[in-house]
């Protein structure tokens, strides 16, 4: 049984955002012959799409060919992507013809700018939670989490938890065993313990109860 | 002052051995905007290089521009990247006019190729390191480690350990506090404890002294 990946990418995107999920889909195919993952790298004007690094990653039109799986990277051009409307078309026609969609990082600005998160719960990068919660108050925003999923979207937290999320896919589709065999390929923790706030001086120092807290949710104080 | 790096890749190069360490220095650029760190993807056959996931990196023609930093990623190309005369050509001239030389996973063998590795302590991919020893039997192969440093050669053991080696390259140079600030942005941790023996079943069964300890030189008995 194939399952197409789709990675939705666009300028000044974060490499490793997309690249993580890539290698573990990858890595995964490998470790279960009978479950290819082939990868379709996309965006709305095809070629070599800059990151933020200033390396080029190649990528396809967006099309309307089927997927499995689509899912959405973040980084610094998520400002501009998320209100490209040829890209929230894209992805809202996406959710009628995809079984699931995921975003990485700040990916998450781009699933909700295209409405998709209203009323689910979801995540993003530490540094932007609080930014997520206040642009949509209809999402429940999680902030000290690896990843979310809430039905068929899932989310992840910041840039290198793409892996993580990834390897719960595969999880998902193909069981532990064939997952935890990739993690150890690609020499990365499968399921890490805890959320993202052991990563973030700012959610750490959250924990105890500060200013952020009623927006970040994690505090002891009541909201308002 | 800027630290150019050079990352060199090939056909069916790890996307991701190429990739977190292009996002740690992006990373670590932004943290600290007094170093910024330009990357220069590198490759025999300039153009989109394609990796072992399918999706293709662009490159560059490998030049005589001089580098800070040359970072050789493995893969499944490694075999056929470390018989190809214009590369390990490249890496022995840079030797002389770069600060030091890393390798990512498998990359080892490319180094060891162009005899980088002779008498030097290494390290790669748990599944490879065996292997390694056998084909160099100079190289001191140290299978239990994320990464190694050996005067101006570093190695790193499977994929991600190509993150952690390169937060330390960005320690080295400008200090533990930028280095950490960049992990956590990326959301990985920072000096990971304990050998890359964690991710691998065979490397942990190793430890209890398997018929492979002699070659991995893990084990309680001696060699021969």
């Amino acid at each position: 049984m194939t399952r197409a990946i789709g990675v939705l990418i666009f300028p000044d995107f974060q490499l490793l955002d997309a690249t993580g999920p890539i290698a573990v889909f990858d890595t995964a195919a490998r470790e279960c012959a009978a479950a290819p993952y082939p990868v379709r790298v996309m965006t709305d004007a095809p070629g070599p799409v800059i990151s933020s690094s200033g390396v080029q990653l190649m990528a396809e039109h967006m099309s309307d060919d089927p997927l499995d799986t689509l899912i959405v990277a973040g980084g610094r051009g998520t400002r501009e992507a998320s209100v490209c409307l040829e890209t929230l078309a894209f992805i809202r026609a996406v959710v009628a013809r995809t079984r699931r969609i995921a975003s990485v990082c700040t990916g998450a600005f781009i699933l909700a700018a295209a409405g998709l998160l209203d009323g689910r719960r979801a995540t993003t990068h530490w540094s932007r939670a609080a930014a997520l919660a206040r642009l949509y108050p209809q999402i429940h925003v999680e902030p000290d989490r690896i990843f979310i999923r809430d039905g068929a979207i899932w989310t992840s937290a910041g840039v290198t938890a793409g892996i993580d999320l990834a390897l719960a896919l595969v999880a998902d589709d193909l069981g532990e065993a064939i997952a935890k065999r990739a993690a150890q390929q690609l020499v990365v923790y499968y399921r890490r313990p805890g959320g993202q706030s052991q990563f973030s001086a700012l959610l750490q120092a959250d924990r105890s109860g500060s200013r952020f807290s009623p927006v970040l949710g994690l505090g002891t104080r009541a909201i308002g």
